[in-house]
């Protein structure tokens, strides 16, 4: 009680009173005013519900979900969760949980460095709403603030590795690496990919776990015993600075691999890019790594944005999102996400990679840091930490220690005089963390640009240096240590400029840079402006509060391989959340380690297949999958290495039920499980799901249910109880992680008692209750994801509790039908449910080619002049928009959004009956810009005020303005740009 | 160490590392980057200001202030201050002074209550410089959003009070109680005021400090003793609830008072007018208390809102800013600061009050508090409170402790069975504070809507009760309990409604919520968007880093009247803070009382008075001002009590050396003083400073310094050291203090050894150094102000040091000079100094009425069509606009209004040869809003793009509108409506 008090107090100002978790008594509740959280979660009040239902001719939110859910899956009773706590208590109690963790000093490196993020982008960037609830950048338009952020960000990994391309992110260091292998493989059609020794062993471990599926070999080897000369190795990977943090001459072996026709690959650090050479001036043809200590908190794992860049011809081939300049339809400079052709919505299982979601958030996070220190600015932080390197490794040596590493920028390995464990003891009180090699043998000091003299000096003590700062400054040559990497003599040394753009080298006051961020962040449409309608996206409330632990140094200030004791905050928390997730799942166990929903689908398939070759079935690796199904499916069982089938869907948009038992049926020995969406990605809780589940398992199949429609099933049906063996949940659709402009997300996977055992180990990090033997392996370099962000969803559900969690998801079935109720005598809407009633999401036809030469992306364009960012388009359907409310709109909301798509309805009808122009109307030449619309050359046939304004809810006092005109994707497409010059 | 360490650890994301403070030794200067913090405050680099002293034809910076500081006022040598630490160490340094604080749980009521501030308005308004750094709203076409937002503060006191007019927030209720006393005094011309003994001890004391120099006599009386029928009672001030809890029956005593002429005067509480008649109901004429209970922390005392409620008589005589509903040039409603022609620019030493500042922010954050909570939701907060107290009052009598209410609303008065020793000692064990009453015989409890059981649990055992909170709840009947003040025969119970104008029954999910705050956000002109040029204002940068500890519960959640004790960190801060502010000043004492610049001065006079009447001076009552003074100079010093004569002004601005000389042996008998504003409010460096002070202190005078400026003497010169005896300092225009949209200010002021002793006390905290006997009494409700912004200022010396200050300064002049160097070839420029230089801050004039009939309201509302918010418009030179560009704006910003501002010169040269209309020009038609130019009916004899897009640096896609035209003032004037309807 006391310590909770104690805690209590440092929770900010919301924080004075002491959180009970316990229930409260019938005269507490009786004159206690408690307020309820999923009353400002859910946007629709008890009034406004009763007026939807009329309209629906319902009675009640339960006769909703009796015409909605099938019967026979229904829950019918509460989740057995904790009573909802109020938003104080949680803070209070998360508090309490945070309290547990402990924040030692690290120095373990491995690819996680200490940093600071200065405090104008902590608070304008990574706990501004406008920054952190934009949806991924699909509108260009109303986008063009971010998009220029990641082209920051591509620029500023361009410049650092020396290449012409990168994309806007990655997962993290593991999975890069594991994309560079398939993508070197896809290149030279070779399966032989070699990683040196000396690379870390988490990212070796991914790269190892995807590549078995996928039957490339791999070999670890010490880099002076590889052989390129059999002319079958794909790309070799190596770590540089390596993992011991040694910088070793690779010229020779670069070249060696080339004139082999082996693709070089460099993971590498950007801030030891300030100071050596460049993966491409060394000759690798990608490069690779984490861009974390670029102002990105360490959050146990994650989230960071990883990076990725290549030499120009890999430039059709990369992976993850990419941001190229094109031009708008007013023929200006235009950015956009490029190449988009590549991804899995359209090439399904022969996709590029399955990855989806990005780090946008922490890519942007890291260009403004670049923006804000500059190239010098940078330098100096890369000197800052290399120099007290050299002086720590001095003084190391002075007291016997053995360095090993020759050449080093910030890192050392070290053979100390005393033994590890005395070294270890000594640490610990001093609440340092050190890398302790396996061999128990050697130890990793990795210092970084936060590091101070006083650090130094605890690790002198530490090691037994009878000298301090001081007196090794004072005995060695300081400028003969200053020269190190900055001699013309060092064969490291860099020579080649970098960050010379204007943007890296302008915003280095904080009046600029915020200015310069605030401009940026008007352009673009969030959560804070309107609703953002996104089918299978569930863009709800990103509530403060939830958002609030994030930021505590007890969750953002620990690294991920501290030893377990340290983080008993965290595990508490993840425990109730995983308890908290099977009770709504009805799964048994829960993975935390999948980073994103791609990531998510990919473990539970590998866990799949791990099960079944644990029983011996391991030629099963048949994969039945809709046709309907989002391309991410088929594009991870791919990965997993099974093979696709699909199955039909029918005119009313259900799976064919004869053809799946067909399919089944012809599979029968080879089935391995099939993926399944529910509620359908039309949106429809389809009735016979109970049954699909069966012909599966009949067939001795595993039924893998993606959980993106999770938001329409929390407290009304699980997926464990209606016969799926494993599902991802993405918690930033249904459990309100942001989605960041386009990430982080979260894709933990929940499975049945018989997967469990399979689930993703660590190489380094014991995962409770997983043994590395029988775990597929790992696939992200955390052990736990991005653990950091975790706190929103248990938060959410510890502030909704049950009845709050249930009420949320009919009210998101709610929202739905009572908009597609109002839409649907202006547009057809072909797939709904038995009782004629859709999901949480629904989707109407948007193709009047015919009728009017107007297509969804006209309608979608054209909703930006009406102040929306567009629903989902042309998936699933083409020629479709999917329109998914979510719970957090309120009716105004809902009915404004109807109201435009109305009135757009009624405009595509003056085109129709000839009143308007079938090509120079508002819909073909929309969005429409200020520049267009204020303009003394105006000669369209309609006014300035239809383009402008065309509803009367949209007012020139608070207009949010597309800034730029319709973005041509395929001009992009040919003449790639994407850095800026 | 261990102790800064664990500290160290909840700072945010920012903190991993440990600040020392001892300075750095040289091998770690050598070896380490330090962030310079001075180097993100000012704007311009190294480069940029040779560019610019070349444009000056100056060699150095040095040079310039040997051009623009009279020699014989130079400091010559850097400030003695501590080593200006980082970013990330003052955020420790900070943390630990903070970690010296001790948050105990406050039931002492007196006007500070607990309250929990919604984490969706801590971080979207509190913590958003979007709404924390913008102006007073004076330019209402860029200000409608904060308008809005204070519309609605009127709104909430209108309708909890009952009356018709409000006013947007004074600075406490102390000094809102004496505004009341001379709002009467004003109203019928009488003398006496009476106060009840049940009011606020320290609204007593600011009250009769108030009165004494204007020789209002002040009588604190039992109300029963109140006699009105003298006819000479200008007014009466009762507590309601009164001070120690109690509901009275008044309405005999209100009609009685009003019948013999006396105004009734409410000082009240809005939480429980939600439960109790209006102030208005029960007949009174003016209400007014302090608005911090709605979700605004305690804070040590503020910045907090007092609000100011009226029947409709005083409307045109009410103090402070008032939000009015006008007109703009296209004949919609728009809102503006209504009724200037009461302030102290126009009125003088006749002017309504001499306050300036109100408390914006906090104002807005009480407002979205009711909105977000609505009638309903505040009912069941005042519910909760009132119900928790009542359960309080039975369980402490049932042990035969004494309560002394009969009718209460969250608040009693209690005589305990223990002695008080006891009840302390078992208090303070549980880390609670309780009142404790001057006769040791009675403690005084105060309840909130943040009380829980536990606290009720905690305080039965303090008072001996053997009961819990349960036991009583279920001893005593609840629905009795709970029908008390909701009862029909309750004679206090509330039966007007409240709060129902939808913008109070809207925004109650947090979606909606944030977007209604953005959208509001988005209509205004901040920092964040461009350099806001207000000449005497010093709109320089608040950084984020500055801001981080206000929001620190070890800061924010304390009660002002707690042991000093529990506040060892706030005085080692206090204490820091002076010492570096008498340094820069050359004073010898602070005291931190006075909230307002305006405050300072009044602060200032009266220590003064006191000076002098306990010298045996007292008839000495003359102050010589100088007519180019700020109006708030002669309103204090009338306030003060002085006799003002003013001083004249030659035409180069300066002081008319003879006249003052004159004046001075005029009333050589009678001077008190003379007030002086340096460098000069034209800003000029006057170069006989010292002669000027010289005088004054020859003929007996004492010197007040006005401090506005002291933005160009930081390190160069100091007051203290040249002749000056006191000057108040504007921390929010010096210091970083932000605007907050009008507020919060703070005013502290620095003082001679002589004066020491007068300084502003406290009637219930002892102040460090000052006797009351000595004082001239109190100004401020708080002891020490403002507390919780002092950490703001605190910081920014921290964090500049004696260097960094220094240029600064120099920046400041120099940015200043450059801007005038621009623009003198097409703006006359009078004011400079001896060598032809401007201070900080340079005047030109904007008067071109008869060449093109053009007067400086033009180019300011023109400018905003350049996107920049208008520089001081005649003020102090009449058609004149005077531009103060600061040090934290860089070159390119400076050039970008240089360049708006001779666009706009050319513009007038155009009317000027006829080229454009004199009349229908857009000058004359500015502001440009959307709606005009998005406008099929444009009918004016220039193009659109000339009235959106003047200058090629204003971009559609960044484009900043006005959102409404011109503002009609006088319309406003003439039709007041101050409130939503």
């Amino acid at each position: 009680r006391i310590q909770l008090r104690k805690n209590g107090q440092i929770l900010g100002l919301v924080s004075r009173r002491l959180a009970s978790t316990t229930p409260k008594s019938d005269a507490q509740n009786s004159l206690a005013f408690r307020e309820d959280f999923s009353t400002r979660h859910i946007g629709i009040n008890q009034q406004q519900e009763t007026e939807m239902l009329k309209t629906l001719n319902l009675k009640s939110l339960d006769e909703l979900v009796v015409k909605t859910v099938p019967e026979n899956i229904r829950l019918n009773r509460d989740l057995n969760l904790s009573e909802p706590l109020t938003e104080q208590e949680m803070l209070e109690y998360a508090k309490n949980l945070a309290s547990e963790n402990q924040i030692f000093r690290s120095f373990i490196g491995l690819g996680y460095h200490n940093c600071h993020m200065p405090p104008v982008i902590l608070r304008n960037i990574f706990e501004n709403p406008g920054w952190v609830t934009q949806y991924t950048p699909y509108q260009a338009e109303l986008s063009q603030g971010r998009l220029e952020s990641l082209l920051n960000f591509q620029t500023m990994v361009c410049d650092l590795t020396g290449f012409d391309i990168a994309n806007a992110s990655l997962l993290d260091e593991g999975t890069a690496a594991a994309e560079a292998m398939t993508l070197c493989s896809r290149n030279n059609k070779r399966r032989k990919f070699l990683i040196s020794d000396r690379v870390h062993p988490q990212t070796i471990d991914v790269v190892k776990t995807r590549a078995e599926p996928l039957r490339i070999e791999v070999k670890v080897q010490n880099l002076n015993d590889m052989k390129f000369d059999s002319k079958d190795v794909t790309g070799f990977l190596f770590q540089y600075p390596d993992t011991d943090g040694s910088l070793l001459n690779l010229e020779t072996i670069v070249k060696n691999a080339k004139d082999y026709g082996t693709v070089p690959v460099a993971a590498t650090d950007l801030l030891s890019l300030c100071l050596i050479k460049s993966p491409r001036e060394l000759g690798a043809e990608i490069a690779l790594g984490n861009a974390q200590r670029f102002g990105v908190p360490l959050g146990f794992g994650g989230p960071h944005a990883a990076f990725f860049a290549a030499t120009d011809k890999f430039k059709r081939d990369m992976p993850g999102r990419i941001i190229g300049v094109s031009r708008d339809s007013n023929g200006k400079p235009a950015m956009r996400l490029t190449l988009q052709t590549r991804e899995q919505h359209i090439r399904q299982d022969k996709a590029t990679s399955n990855i989806c979601t990005a780090q946008a958030l922490l890519a942007n996070i890291s260009a403004f840091y670049a923006v804000y220190y500059g190239p010098e600015g940078l330098k100096k932080k890369a000197n800052h930490a290399h120099l007290h390197t050299l002086v720590l490794a001095e003084g190391l040596k002075q007291a016997n220690n053995q360095v090993l590493n020759e050449n080093f920028f910030d890192t050392i390995k070290v053979k100390p005089t005393l033994s590890i464990s005395e070294i270890r003891k000594r640490a610990e009180e001093k609440k340092i963390n050190l890398r302790y090699f396996e061999d128990n043998l050697h130890v990793g000091i990795s210092l970084d640009d936060t590091v101070t003299s006083k650090d130094l000096n605890d690790l002198f003590e530490i090691f037994n240096s009878n000298e301090n700062f001081e007196q090794v400054v004072k005995r060695v040559n300081l400028n003969e240590l200053k020269s190190n990497l900055n001699s013309n003599e060092n064969l490291f040394r860099r020579e080649s400029n970098y960050l010379q753009h204007p943007v890296f080298n302008t915003y280095h006051s904080e009046a600029l840079l915020v200015r310069y961020m605030k401009m940026l962040e008007n352009k673009d449409v969030s959560l804070v402006h309107s609703m953002i309608p996104l089918g299978s996206c569930t863009m709800k409330l990103n509530s403060t509060t939830e958002l609030i632990p994030v930021s505590w140094p007890e969750f953002a200030s620990i690294h991920p391989f501290v030893p377990p004791n340290q983080v008993k905050g965290y595990h508490k928390m993840f425990d109730e959340l995983a308890r908290d997730l099977c009770e709504i799942t009805g799964y048994d166990k829960i993975s935390f380690q999948p980073n994103s929903g791609a990531q998510g689908e990919y473990a539970g398939l590998r866990a799949i297949m791990q099960y079944l070759i644990a029983n011996e079935k391991g030629d099963r690796r048949v994969c039945l999958i809709p046709t309907s199904a989002h391309g991410t499916n088929p594009a991870s069982a791919a990965m997993a290495g099974m093979k696709i089938h699909k199955v039909n869907v029918l005119k009313n948009g259900t799976i064919d039920m004869n053809h799946l038992s067909e399919l089944a049926k012809k599979y029968e020995k080879n089935l391995a499980c099939a993926m399944v969406t529910y509620p359908s990605t039309y949106g429809v809780f389809e009735s016979k799901i109970v049954e699909m589940c069966q012909i599966i398992h009949d067939h001795g199949g595993q039924v893998y249910l993606d959980g993106a429609n999770l938001n329409a099933q929390v407290g009304l049906c699980r997926p464990g109880d209606y016969g799926s063996d494993v599902s991802h949940l993405n918690l930033h659709k249904t459990f309100c992680i942001p989605h960041g402009g386009g990430g982080p997300g979260m894709g933990p996977i929940g499975v049945k008692k018989h997967l469990a055992p399979y689930l993703p180990s660590h190489p380094l990090v014991d995962i409770p209750g997983v043994n590395r033997s029988d775990s597929f392996g790992s696939c992200s370099a955390g052990p736990f994801g991005s653990s950091s962000i975790l706190p929103i969803s248990w938060s959410y559900i510890k502030m909704m509790g049950s009845r709050g969690l249930q009420r949320a998801t009919k009210v998101a079935i709610l929202n739905s039908n009572y908009m597609m109720k109002r839409l649907e005598k202006a547009y057809n809407v072909n797939y709904v449910g038995e009782h004629g009633f859709a999901a949480h999401e629904f989707i109407i036809n948007a193709d009047f080619k015919s009728s009017a030469n107007i297509e969804a992306i006209d309608i979608a364009k054209r909703l930006q002049d009406y102040g929306f960012h567009s629903p989902t388009v042309s998936w699933p359907v083409h020629g479709a928009l999917m329109i998914e409310p979510t719970e957090s709109e309120s009716k105004d909301e809902l009915d404004r959004l109807c109201d435009a798509l109305l009135s757009i309805r009624e405009e595509i009808r003056k085109i129709e009956v000839g009143e308007w122009d079938r090509v120079n109307n508002p819909l073909k030449n929309a969005p429409h810009t200020q520049e267009v619309c204020v303009n003394t050359n105006w000669n369209r046939p309609y006014t300035r005020e239809v383009a402008a304004y065309p509803i009367g809810y949209i007012k020139p006092e608070s207009k949010m303005w597309p800034t730029c005109g319709r973005v041509d994707d395929s001009y992009g497409d040919k003449n790639l740009v994407v850095k800026r010059n």
